[in-house]
């Protein structure tokens, strides 16, 4: 019966389609992915290797033996190695490489010189050249006499020998002008076009930004060094959102959600250590006034609340600061106004919520010192909370690193510290 | 002096295009955003509507005066004024709509008909429609005689009378075959489809899945009625994502960075609100426990490190989650086993770090009842927080809603109040 079972499954598998196939392998467990995993055509494996979630990918080539990955990759091409290749044994990587032609080698070794973010890692060989004195026929002939058209191309890239740019043609233009025109009469000559080391995010939005399809890399003296897709960009931009997702919590982007439980158990506890950490140094607040605690043990039972109002506008303000940071809004120019702003609100709000905190206490203790304690002690921990809300997306961003990276932690370490040692400052101070 | 200025912006505005200054309002001061926006030339200012971020759109919408607001819109047509349609006011939407041709009224009517997030209310109406029999020199013909090309079409469809799909062409088939080859013979018969009342993030994905530029939207009979583009479905997934970080922390896609103060301060009245009243109600758990805590002061000092460690792997859980949601890769099949490993790290993990946290404070406070008490209710807590962490996202999505929206709000009410609860009644029935 179970091999029944197989040969239909075998079956089913042969009219999947790489992108099906990596979908597919990216919702099975462990056992069922490693039966479907053997059971792909080679060409289908390879490619789906290009298309399924960086933890899959990581999974699978850790237990596929060395010679039957190099099968794999003699399917790809060096554009498509190097979208991988970070991902591969640097002996299987080294050994792909040296099946490729000499081109496309040195191709993967440019392409893998480029810094991680950049475009020049994402960038494609695949630029199509035309010459400006063509005429649109000559264009057409030698654009049918291509072996295969690759994705994503709705415009050729025109260029002065040698690899000048000097603008794009559209397909579009090529089908809507007489065969006889020349290029330079029916190209768009300034086009937007985007250098190697630039940062991909920033492209990705000005992909958006111009809605485009496909678009020139150049270097320092406009020639053509590759070519950008959307493809390419809405990928880049899914893992990258993705991945900020899971890193505001700690987690890689290749943590496997149906892999081994003692992976999945390690992936967390670096995240766990720290914040461990960051939570026994806060509560050492707590432990300098543990004598008023005693003698006022309402102060045990209202202290989480400061702590908890501060982390959470604190969090507002990040993501606030990091959409803007991410969307380019904030600059030099502005950056005071809006700094200014936020403090205001978090003074406006801290003496409105305060005054309301300072009631329910009221309610619940009878006792007025307290809760001008707890009035004042969350405006404090408010316009706190603000402050790091700024700073800390500001100073990552700064560091070159992501602003949402670790930004809560701090933030709620500085809250939860403040929110305790003010408050219990305070009631020591006033009510003790 | 200033009005030389003026001279020189204006100047300096006239040479933008729509995305550009789009771009410029986005990050400009309140003040600054009015001067500008009152200069932009008329079609400009009605092109940047369609790009710039919600949260400007909205405010501008507010401030500019109904007369001015409906002389931009007659230069968009009923694709480009759907897209903004939910941000007009009602009577300029209804008179921006009897300025349009009659088919022109009925598409803008029958694309606000669907629901917001649907493939319907994103598709646009400037499909290519020709016919299997028709010779390619026949189409290309038909598509010199386009006014003009909508931007994004890699591809035309080919329809059998009275539209229904049969396939789609594809620009490079166009362009590589000879002139008198039939369409029917050239085509593409099994292009991937989408219909109208499709949820536009799976719709999304799917053209990330697929590498697709556009794609026609069929009827239940296969009759092409729109068509969707990659640049629309980019900008829906920004929206969507940005939208997504914001709303986590309880924030409308819609808060502007450089509005008015008390718009900002009253942005984040809700949140609060719900925030102050989950930490109450947490904090009524330790209420509770107020003679133990006079007791063992210690206590007040260790509870919050358990709640704040719940908090934090449940927050792990539900990215981890949040995400196999978003990729489509849960389903009923597989729960079972994620649920499984889930509760299995938990357990592991609590009793790892469990151990660790009642040697530290064995440590501080040299009581080996309150290390217990301490290592067991880490491990009981984090066995909460997963179970937490898995069913708050699973409920929201089942529901229909975001599962990201609100679950942290869920989990750490969990974590913190049966933190508290479990750490001091644990100590209570043990230590005192």
């Amino acid at each position: 019966v179970h091999r029944q079972h197989e040969v239909e499954l075998r079956r089913k598998l042969k009219i999947l389609n790489a992108a099906d196939a990596a979908y597919l392998l990216d919702m099975l467990t462990l056992d069922q992915r490693w039966l479907v995993w053997s059971m792909l055509e080679e060409h289908v494996a390879a490619e789906a290797m290009l298309e399924m979630s960086e933890a899959v990918l990581t999974s699978i080539v850790e237990e596929t033996d060395s010679n039957r990955l190099l099968k794999l990759l003699i399917h790809l091409d060096a554009d498509e190695l190097s979208e991988i290749a970070e991902f591969l044994p640097a002996d299987v990587l080294a050994s792909a490489k040296a099946q490729l032609e000499a081109a496309e080698q040195q191709w993967l070794e440019a392409s893998l010189s480029y810094p991680e973010d950049s475009v020049g890692s994402l960038m494609s060989r695949d630029s199509f050249l035309v010459s400006p004195n063509q005429s649109l026929d000559e264009v057409i002939a030698a654009f049918r006499a291509m072996e295969e058209v690759p994705e994503q191309m709705d415009k050729l890239f025109v260029v002065q020998k040698p690899r000048h740019l000097v603008g794009v043609l559209p397909l579009t233009a090529l089908l809507r002008h007489p065969g006889d025109e020349r290029v330079n009469k029916v190209m768009q000559p300034n086009p937007v076009t985007f250098s190697a080391d630039e940062d991909a995010e920033d492209a990705a939005h000005a992909f958006e930004r111009y809605d485009l399809i496909s678009a020139p890399v150049v270097d320092e003296n406009r020639r053509v060094i590759g070519r950008l897709t959307v493809e390419t960009m809405m990928d880049y931009l899914r893992e990258h959102h993705e991945g900020a997702a899971l890193a505001k919590e700690g987690l890689s982007a290749r943590t496997d959600l149906f892999g081994p439980v003692m992976s999945g158990a390690r992936a967390r506890w670096l995240w766990l250590c720290i914040n461990l950490a960051t939570a026994f140094l806060a509560t050492r607040f707590i432990a300098l006034f543990e004598q008023t605690i005693i003698s006022l043990v309402a102060l045990a039972t209202l202290m989480p609340i400061v702590a908890s109002v501060g982390g959470n506008t604190g969090n507002q303000t990040i993501a606030l600061f990091v959409r803007g940071l991410a969307m380019d809004h904030i600059n030099r120019d502005n950056l005071r106004f809006l700094v200014m702003k936020e403090l205001l609100i978090s003074v406006i709000n801290g003496a409105l919520w305060g005054c309301l905190l300072g009631g329910v206490a009221f309610l619940l203790y009878g006792n007025p010192g307290i809760s001008v304690v707890m009035a004042v002690a969350t405006l404090l921990n408010l316009i706190i909370a603000a402050a790091a809300g700024i700073f800390t997306p500001l100073a990552l961003a700064k560091s070159g690193r992501d602003p949402a990276m670790g930004a809560s932690v701090v933030l709620t370490f500085v809250t939860d510290s403040m929110g305790f040692f003010i408050f219990l400052g305070l009631a020591t101070w006033w009510l003790i």
